[in-house]
């Protein structure tokens, strides 16, 4: 059954959770995400099949099958599955995962959080190949660590949380199915499109009118998402342990609508206005849905279902800890913190730092 | 005693207490802020002594005399105080104040809050001579009806959260005496002031180096601070009921050092660098306070004292109440929401509605 | 012919002709616009056909037959045209037009001049029906003063520049016909319209490479423009009468690609990255047109073809002047700087003006 | 005599003269900087006397005294003058200039050009010792070819707009004597300083109002000074040799006072309010001046003195060209476009390249 709203904030509240150990975390969200710990299934998930991809997924899965030979693995279905693992289709009757394993991008992360978009995700081990990534992945050489800190339950995790998405139309009917709900790891984004017209949205929050945006469109972005499209249009970049919806307009005609930032309880509604010159197309993480029309509208909240990220520094929190220590102390090794100036090149100077030779002809 | 820092967190969460009404807030929080219901004393604050506000002060204690008797009124220390009330003070040893009325601007009620700066404060009833203001007061003719609420202990409180800040020397010595700690209420900036020169501010989050700015200074602000100097900086504007830090460079150097907004449980140290071309002068709440050199720097904390402000919508929700009725709805009546888009003028069009007629000469 | 490269930069320094009285610049531009003074053709330019809109045209077609008998009125074609007039169609052997009034806002106006792609524009006199407007149109109740000016020879103008657009396929062979140049007056914009994916855009100035965009578009607009999308995307106001190209990314991933401001006699050229995920639609002065692929590009610079709109200042100056006054001194008397506080209510305090009074259920 | 205001015209528009060879463009100017060409004399100009500076001066000096015997070289009056150089000191008796060079970062040119405050400055060529530099140095390594192509009258120059700077107190008089100018190559800042207060400044261009802004003060940049302080604030990047004025709100209260540009023969006064709750400070390239009170106020307009300065392609076209080529076709290797990428690192992706690994403690 879904989880009843009291229960709801318990599981958006990321910084209570932030660093509690996996194992902890696990059983206490149990009913809702079913996942089992130690885990017995892995779901691997990865885009791009290039040469060295495929090499590192083969080590992982000897890896797995030698250390931990009881667990099943599971992939997406797709012609170029690899061997030794069972195709996993994403859907209600789907088969139980504990853990999802990702190996790429940030965009890998995303499309794995959208694979569970009706109910609880399984905790997130993510690898990138070597770039630094903005949902902070493990580097790939490290998957035994990974694994280890998993399994031993030592993990901690980062709760990202999500938005869940429902769209009316005219007559403030829900449109589609009964439980057709939409969850977003970084944003809905509302845009013109291909219209050359500015649209005109009317946001709610609460059911109060704040204003009439006359735009390219808005995003409304949870934390995570604030270093993605919402950073590009102006927005502010959200810690994302902490529960906030973030909401941001596109190329706005009237210069003093600033990007806001609202408590995770808060309802965001957006309506495209009666006489809006444009449609809006929605696009959800980066995938294009719905076309909203004129008097459709669309409400945004903070979802029950948070993608439970696993931290790189359980890794490097590993081994250190006293018998008794039930948890990692607040902002101690945030992964986050620490890699956000790398990413954004804060201390970018103006100036390269390469000497420059500029002789004879370039 | 000061509040444990598990008691803390209770009375900075402000969405929780939000809506509460103010006779269980104050019953809740006794202990701290010591205000008792129904209140006892009252202390009026204002700045300026225009005519009207003389005449609107006149007005209001004699409706004060007459229907709460017993309540004895204070005013700061200043030769104009009105008839009829007490000279008060501020210090560990002033007499105790169950409701502050302040009658002005934004800045009057900055200057209420910072006469509690050692601890609770008061709930504050605000009022204005008639124009909007970000802090939301009453206008001044609906007194009698904001008075009523809180003495019916029918009033809903927003907590302003405040941030506290400690100052430490070269060596990471406590500046000043050990409770010499600041507390604001919009913001602490760091600026170069007249320097011409550009200073070097490293940052660090819960003890992690964020970044170093090369900038005019750097703001650190409480969402209530965010429609202030931290808008003009460039900063997101915060739903003041969401407990957050807002970190937001001044004319930064690098153009990719965005404002940030972090969980209210995050500390945030500046320290001048080692080789600053420029001290840094700060202020709080507006006004000018130390000097800080290379080596010197602040810690910045969500305070345990937040500014019980009474919301204005206690006037409107008033009556409406069922028996049992022990809030109100999140975000029913959002005086803030309501607000904030006449106060931006969002809806600004860049044509004015003005019929504009130019004809001969003008 | 077109005109010579050399005549060209004559043509676009708006500055030196800005407040030229259009007599001398009509006769010093003849050869190109081929506009005769006092003007012989008129075609009235309009979209929304709303009661006092109709009445306005009456009474103005009314004013010229009686005052300007020989002078032949031309409407675009359409159902709904006013009688007295004769209709118009745009092309290289249309009529000759010395002439153009617009009555409608700044879209109308962009209309107009798009009417007159291939070559010289006539001097356009524009109105509204009361709204202030950007592109700084009379009032339409001055049109009686606004025509005399004109028709007296007294009239100055703001040539506004346009840009020219020449699209190339991916062998840098120039798409279309060899004349298929486009004019625009306020910019041509690079979107990835409705793809969800983010466009890489190579970006040159004169032949060499400033930078990779990756975002979602790319606006270059004239000055006129930097008060349009440009605007709401970032960009700086640009005076009309300054000579310069603007560049404005839109929504960028890099936080350091900001704003520039080049010469107008630089050339941009635009190139669709060959690996960039999306394509990128291109629209003109607000009407789609082309789609670009990856390795396609369109290249933009200055058109030998501005816009010499009538300054309503014409008007307020008239009758002032002395013999032998062949100019109006810079800056005397300059329409767009008084406007532009207005427009974009500069001065707006974020503080309504207006008593407000909360009080009861509102 | 001083420039007559016709022939400044001629002066301040750099694109003319931008690629013009520098032995045109010094005789044309011949008048007013008084350079002769081949240079007779040369001054030194640098600020920080580290080990290999101090080494690279005396191998150019060296150079110069073997490849150009005849020329004198000088440095600036302080202790550690380098040996074989004479001192120079400022001023209206000073003796003739015919070259500058500069060796060390943007700052030092500035400098350079403040010590030709009161007319033409002689062409400059700057160094740096392999930092990229906004104000586009040679590398050091060059110098040779650098000093090479200026004695052959090959070099061919980018004249930086200056803005010259009036002073007037409350009664409009001028302050100070009667040829008090300031000249600026980056801008005129006004500032709040260290009061905690905003200041109120009246903007007019041209005469005309164009705004009232309450803000911590205002910049007028040259386009030079565009990616300077006026970046910092929120300015746009203009390309140097646009003849154009950037102003810019140093965080204004009203957020839609956006950066403005204007032509160069705009003027501009910049006047504190009588109300203003604060002074402003006045600092002209980063050096701090006036103070400017209530009523006081700067008007501030393109100066007749640009700074040549002598462009790197100098080098690279260098035995190029083709007899008779008078000059350098526009655009064609323009040092600006190509460096600006690496300036302001445009393509710096959020992602790291470095292959980042994170295992066991880090
Ligand atoms: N103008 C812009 O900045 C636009 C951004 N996007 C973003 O792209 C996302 C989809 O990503 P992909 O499927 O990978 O598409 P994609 O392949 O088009 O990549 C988008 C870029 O955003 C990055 N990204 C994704 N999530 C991020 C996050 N939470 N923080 C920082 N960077 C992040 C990716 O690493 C990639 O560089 C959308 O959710 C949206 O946020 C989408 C359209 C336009
Ligand atoms: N460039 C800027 O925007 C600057 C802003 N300030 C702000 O001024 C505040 C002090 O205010 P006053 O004592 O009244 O000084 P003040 O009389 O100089 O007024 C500052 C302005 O800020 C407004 N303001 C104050 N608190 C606000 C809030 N929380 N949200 C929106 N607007 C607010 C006031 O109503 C007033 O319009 C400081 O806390 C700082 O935030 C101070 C310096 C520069
Ligand atoms: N997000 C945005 O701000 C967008 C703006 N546009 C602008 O719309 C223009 C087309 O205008 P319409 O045909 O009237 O379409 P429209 O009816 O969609 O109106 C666009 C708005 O832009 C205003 N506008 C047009 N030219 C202007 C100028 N030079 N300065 C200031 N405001 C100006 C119009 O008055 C109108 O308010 C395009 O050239 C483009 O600049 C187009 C798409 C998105
Ligand atoms: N918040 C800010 O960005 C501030 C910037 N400044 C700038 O500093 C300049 C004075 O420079 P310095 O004497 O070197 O002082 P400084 O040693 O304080 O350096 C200022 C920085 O600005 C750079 N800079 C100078 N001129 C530049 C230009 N035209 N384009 C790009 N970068 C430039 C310098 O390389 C240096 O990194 C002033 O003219 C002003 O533009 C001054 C105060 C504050």
């Amino acid at each position: 059954s879904l989880p009843s709203p009291s229960r709801t904030n318990l599981f958006i509240a990321p910084h209570t959770l932030t660093r509690t150990r996996l194992s902890r975390a696990l059983s206490s969200v149990q009913t809702q995400n079913e996942a089992s710990y130690p885990p017995k299934s892995i779901l691997i998930v990865n885009k791009l099949r290039t040469e060295p991809v495929v090499g590192a997924i083969g080590e992982l899965l000897d890896h797995v099958r030698k250390t931990y030979p009881g667990v099943k693995v599971f992939s997406e279905d797709r012609p170029d599955i690899p061997s030794g693992t069972d195709v996993w289709r994403p859907g209600p009757h789907s088969e139980k995962i504990d853990l999802v394993v990702t190996l790429g991008g940030d965009g890998t992360i995303l499309h794995a959080a959208s694979l569970f978009s009706l109910g609880a995700v399984p905790p997130v081990l993510s690898f990138s190949m070597g770039t630094l990534g903005f949902l902070l992945p493990f580097h790939i050489d490290d998957f035994a660590k990974g694994l280890e800190a998993v399994f031993q339950g030592k993990a901690t995790i980062l709760n990202r949380m999500r938005l869940s998405c429902t769209f009316y139309d005219k007559e403030r009917k829900k449109m589609g199915s009964a439980d057709d709900e939409w969850q977003v790891m970084n944003e809905i984004a509302l845009h013109r499109g291909s219209s050359p017209h500015l649209n005109t949205i009317d946001i709610y929050v609460d059911g109060q009118h704040l204003t009439e945006a006359v735009s390219d469109g808005v995003i409304v972005s949870t934390p995570t998402g604030s270093t993605a499209y919402s950073l590009s249009a102006g927005g502010p970049i959200v810690h994302p342990s902490l529960s906030a919806v973030v909401l941001v307009p596109i190329c706005p005609r009237s210069l003093s609508f600033r990007p806001l930032v609202f408590p995770s309880s808060s309802s965001v509604t957006l309506c495209i206005g009666d006489r809006s010159r444009a449609a809006a197309g929605v696009s959800m993480d980066g995938r294009v849905s719905h076309v909203l029309n004129p008097g459709e509208s669309v409400t945004v909240q903070a979802s029950p279902y948070p993608v439970p990220c696993i931290n790189r520094s359980s890794i490097s929190d590993y081994g250190d800890e006293q018998p008794g220590d039930e948890g990692v102390g607040p902002g101690k090794e945030d992964d986050w913190v620490r890699d956000i100036n790398n990413l954004l090149q804060y201390n970018a100077t103006f100036r390269s730092k390469a000497l420059l030779r500029y002789s004879g002809k370039t």
